[in-house]
């Protein structure tokens, strides 16, 4: 049966982007340390091509994978199930509409790339994953990526204004338009975006694009306790200043990028705040960063006077990743969100928890919207420990009213903890859904839902999900 | 059976709490001519009593019409199928959380009432329909609606982060919290919001807030032609200016209002933009509108030098509605959504319209997201052509790749258009979702659904559209 569908979909898209054996093994793993073998990968040219793909796996039952750059970091695009992984990495497209400030782009489209040709039409497309330079549109469609920029101007989710989806029987779905409002008929877009690929099969995206501000302030501002650093972020924002972004560091990520902070620093600190705003006017930018900064109100602070500057002071927090790599240790890291009121209250939770475990863990994240990325390092005689630390930051997250995933969805890593965080009841809801849009359970299967109950070993539970030093690499190109 | 089930809710919610015969008749209309009896009309206290209520219409299979303060302009809320009205405006608790920048609202909460709440902690809620002092946040989910600021701050969709939903069968559903992240299971949220009670009622509502800007900087500039307009505003984005809001009156508005225009302003003008920017600091704010008003470049223009200065120039807009109503003509008001490049067009073909029929139609839109209101005056001998126009209208936004709503909803007026908008596939998709949310069809009947083609009798098919100038009243005070 495999070799024949491999045949038809040779014949479908052409040979040579029919993927099997060793070629597709490729195309078998993600960011993470997951990986499984499908029976091979398929590369079709555009949204017919896939279409045809979807009813020939269709029609033999075999699971469909859709994959963009396979940069997730929860397994979301590894095949567990094997079958078909369907790259759209052709799928590259991309037209910026100016007059309409609108982009039509393939699900293959480098995100980074869309936002750059925006920039030539003098606008933005905001959301900004670490992994922009590598990640796609469809596969931040897929998990409703976040990033830098959404204190300001929110995730995904909110730019998506039309979608080209391919259903599980291979119909065409055509949602939305290059219309900026529309209050006609149920919102289906939305439920395609942050679906992970379960529910169909994204192959266009139209987003919304937004004045591209022309200038960009920076400033870190250091603080001597958590709280005051969590209390000063929400007194910016009832001060009425709107960052673009507010990115925390602990203290133990300090020390991680010690030698990337600004000479003379003040070392004794628990938390550091890197702010930014962006507007239309150089001067007004700087300004009303400065004011922000004196609100803040922090033990020591600095303020860039230059691009130049401002791209030092990021340097701490843009080269995390690499800083990780270089690490003697092995390191797993997480993505949770809380309410921004409870950020210093989650970061206390996993000092204490390092603290009593003997695990190094270094937090970052964005403050502006409460999420927090701790990650663990150890060594290979902590292995077993760092399940059961991941765990308890997860119950930690949704204790303070939070999720176990804010900006990298649930994948085949966090699933299990779906139903802990949403309940049965909507739980429930979702489960008919999937079976309304994907009766046989073809797309994506193992990942979102959950397949046995979330316990301290669900880390050690998950196949392969051993880290491995070399894989380190890819995921410090991402920026973690 | 009806006088049971009136006994049974006059138990569950108290005998005052529901209301029969003219009492009852009173939530029988909503803001358009349409309107309808109900059997009854219920006013229970909280979610608990909701669920209360919905459980015992289930049993008897009666119809449930949620119902916030009745400003729907497509017979939303108008109970065409009888039933009971569950009216929710008791449902009134509501609470800033400052720190976590959210508020949690019951679906009774009036929007301004919300917004200012959010004021008294430097925050703002920024979705200001033009009912915003009649309308509730309930009714406000339910239509996904919008307002002035949406240029810049988007719609309601883009700000629930939580919802209590009692669902057809009487079940309660929560949904998210305060968290103003999560990619983490579908996003059912969103499937509820612009439903308009069609697959659950919503009781209780989180929306994320943003600082409040302190100051607002407003112009007027006037255009020769309507291409001259919508040209200035693409390039006003593209040129980094990201204003609160862009307000457009064509020629026809212009004359209704010449009054209240700005003394000396240039008469001989087919179009006007209101342009508003608001921000932290007086002035940059101020000097951020000047240099937008240099280059959108109009032909005549005016920039507010004081808040005395802006409320003369918003007044041509905001006074539109008393102004129609004291006109001896009745009216018809409309909201489609175009490509913002298409509202040029869009309005040409409304005037073309007009000067084929006789019919005297005026225009006011969000030309920042392509939201345009064309109302038709009619005369009592018009009144068969006004159907004709308004289906011209549908027809004309549709082929530009538009939408027939683009804030107030499809309710029972526009119904018919639904599936000539989202296509089969997308229609068939949107009956399953109600199926598995509504099996029983008891939520809001005869509204979103088509059930006849459209064509150019829809009005003049539908129960009760004949305009009465007495209600025309209360929709000024809405604002239009």
């Amino acid at each position: 049966m495999g070799k024949a569908l491999v045949e038809q979909l040779r014949a479908a898209v052409g040979p040579e982007h029919v993927l099997v054996g060793e070629a597709a093994a490729e195309y078998g793993h993600d960011a993470t340390f997951m990986e499984a073998a499908p029976l091979c990968a398929v590369r079709p040219a555009d949204t017919e091509e896939v279409a045809v793909v979807v009813r020939a796996c269709a029609a033999e039952r075999v699971p469909i994978v859709a994959r963009g750059s396979g940069t997730s970091l929860t397994g979301g695009s590894v095949p567990l199930a094997g079958g078909v992984v369907l790259s759209l990495e052709r799928l590259t497209r991309l037209e910026v509409d100016g007059p309409n400030t609108v982009a039509v782009a393939g699900a293959g489209v480098i995100t980074a790339e869309l936002d750059r040709a925006a920039g030539e039409h003098g606008l933005m497309y905001p959301p900004d994953p670490a992994s922009i330079e590598l990640s796609t549109i469809g596969g931040n469609v897929a998990c409703n990526s976040g990033g830098l920029r959404c204190v300001k101007y929110g995730v995904t989710a909110d730019y998506v204004i039309g979608l080209t989806v391919v259903l599980a029987d291979g119909q065409v779905l055509r949602l939305g338009g290059k219309l900026r409002k529309r209050s006609s008929g149920y919102r289906l877009m939305q439920l395609f975006v942050g679906s992970e690929g379960t529910l169909g099969i994204v192959t266009e995206v139209i987003v919304k694009l937004v004045p591209l501000p022309r200038y960009r302030a920076t400033a870190m501002v250091g603080f001597a306790t958590l709280e005051a650093a969590g209390t000063a972020v929400a007194r910016a924002l009832a001060a009425g200043h709107f960052p673009t972004a507010i990115e925390i560091l602990d203290r133990a990520s300090m020390e991680l990028v010690r030698d990337r902070l600004p000479p003379g620093f003040e070392p004794a600190l628990e938390a550091v705040l890197i702010v930014e705003q962006d507007g239309n006017d150089e001067e007004f930018v700087q300004v009303d960063l400065m004011r922000m900064v004196e609100v803040l109100d922090g033990a020591d602070n600095r303020i860039a006077q230059s691009s130049a500057e401002r791209d030092k002071l990021w340097d701490a927090r843009r080269s995390y990743g690499k800083v990780l790599m270089a690490m003697p240790h092995n390191f797993f890291a997480e993505d949770v969100a809380v309410p921004i009121a409870e950020i210093p209250e989650m970061i206390r939770r996993v000092h204490e928890m390092a603290r009593r475990t003997g695990l190094r863990i270094v937090t970052v994240g964005h403050a502006g919207d409460g999420n927090l990325h701790p990650t663990i390092l150890f060594e290979d005689a902590q292995r077993p420990l760092v399940s059961h630390a991941a765990a308890q930051i997860f119950r930690d997250a949704l204790e303070l009213g939070g999720s176990v995933s804010a900006e990298h969805g649930l994948g085949a890593l966090k699933r299990d903890y779906a139903e802990r965080e949403h309940g049965p009841l909507a739980m429930g809801l979702m489960r008919r859904m999937k079976a309304l849009l994907d009766p046989e359970g073809l797309l994506n299967p193992h990942k979102v839902f959950p397949e046995q109950p979330a316990d301290d070993e669900f880390l050690n539970q998950m196949p392969g999900w051993i880290p491995d030093p070399e894989r380190h690499r890819r995921r410090a190109e991402l920026g973690l």
